[in-house]
C-alpha cells in the first residue's frame, strides 16, 4: 500500500506525477531530454543505461518499464535487455556502451565513485564529453526516479503486457505525456 | 580536475548547468518548486532537508551551498545547520521536521528503506501527505544533484564567503537563474 493517498489505478511513477503535477512537469522534461531527444547515443542505448541503473537500485517498476522501452527500440530482444541488466560485459553491445555502463554503475554507488580511469576508457572507445555527461546524468536522475517510485511505495503491478504497452508508448512518444490512462476520479490532496 | 571539459570558473553544479543548458532548465525548475515555491514547509525547513541529504551523500558543494541557503533563511544560525547535518535529533527543530528527516535519511539509503512506521510518525507529528511526498522527492532529487556534482568531479572551492553569498542569493531568488556569475568565455562542447 502506498505511504500516502495516491490516485488509484496508476502504476509506479504515474501516481506520483498525478498527485503532484507541478513537480511532474520538470521530471518528465528531464527524462524526455535525456532519453528521447536527439543524441549521438541512440534512444535504445540510453534506455539500457536507465534500465541498468534501475536494476542496480532494485526498482521493479523502472527497470521493467524502461527495459520494455529499450526492447521496443531494439527489436524486442528481451535476452539482450536481461544481459545488460545482470551481466553487461557479456551482452552484444558496443565497447563504448559497456564503458559508459561502468560509469553509470559507479554513479549509482555514489558520485565520487566515478574514476578518471573509467572516463578515460569510455573516451578511448569513442565516447564524447557530452555522452559522458549524459551518462552521468541519466544514472544520477534514475537514482532520483527510482527512490521516488519506491520511497512512496507506489503500486507496481506484475503485468508483462502492461509494461510492454508502456514501453511501446515511451519508445514512440517519449516522456512529456502520460503513458498510461488517468483513473476516472482523482484523489484530492 | 573535472572528468569532462566543463566551463572554467563556475563552481559545482553551475558548471554542469552551463555545459548542458537543456538539462539545466528542468533541474533548476524542480529545485525551485521543491525548495522555494510556496509550501506549508518553510523554505528554511526544506533547505535543511536538502542539506541533510547532501551531507549523507558526502557532497561538499551541495551541503555547503544549501547549508548557506538554510542559514540565510534561519537567522544565520550556523550551529543549527551543523546539528541538523550531523545529529538532527538534538537540533532545535520541530518534532515534525525530525520525523521528516528520518524519512529523508531512509530515501537517501534507497526508496525501499522508507517504512510505514516512519511515515506514521511523521503523520502523528502533523505532517500532511503533500509534506511527506515533498520530503521523499527532495531527498530523491538530492540523490540526483549530489551524484551529478560529484560524478562529473566539478570544481568545488573551499571559500566560505562564496557559499555565504550563494546562500543569500538562493534564499532570496530561488533556483531559476544562476547564483554565480558566468565566466567570460564559454567552452564549446
Amino acid at each position: 500500500m502506498p505511504h500516502i493517498l495516491l490516485p488509484e489505478g496508476l502504476p509506479g511513477i504515474s501516481s506520483g506525477f498525478a498527485f503532484r503535477p507541478e513537480t511532474a512537469k520538470p521530471m518528465r522534461e528531464l527524462a524526455h531530454i535525456l532519453l528521447h531527444d536527439a543524441s549521438t547515443l541512440t534512444p535504445g542505448e540510453r534506455e539500457l543505461i536507465a534500465t541498468f541503473v534501475s536494476t542496480r537500485n532494485d526498482c521493479y517498476f523502472c527497470q521493467t518499464s524502461h527495459g520494455a522501452a529499450a526492447a521496443a527500440h531494439l527489436g524486442n530482444d528481451s535476452k539482450l535487455i536481461e544481459e545488460v541488466q545482470h551481466d553487461f560485459f557479456r551482452a552484444k553491445i558496443s565497447d563504448k556502451l559497456k564503458a559508459l555502463l561502468v560509469i553509470a554503475g559507479q554513479v549509482q554507488q555514489g558520485g565520487k565513485n566515478v574514476t578518471a580511469e573509467s572516463v578515460e576508457q569510455a573516451r578511448l572507445h569513442g565516447a564524447t564529453d557530452l555522452e559522458i555527461h549524459d551518462t552521468v546524468l541519466i544514472a544520477a536522475a534514475f537514482c532520483m526516479y527510482n527512490r521516488y517510485v519506491d520511497g512512496l511505495a507506489t503500486w507496481q503491478p506484475r503485468d508483462p503486457a502492461m509494461y510492454a504497452s508502456m514501453g511501446e508508448h515511451l519508445a514512440t512518444h517519449g516522456y512529456l505525456t502520460p503513458s498510461v490512462k488517468a483513473p476516472p476520479l482523482e484523489v484530492t490532496k
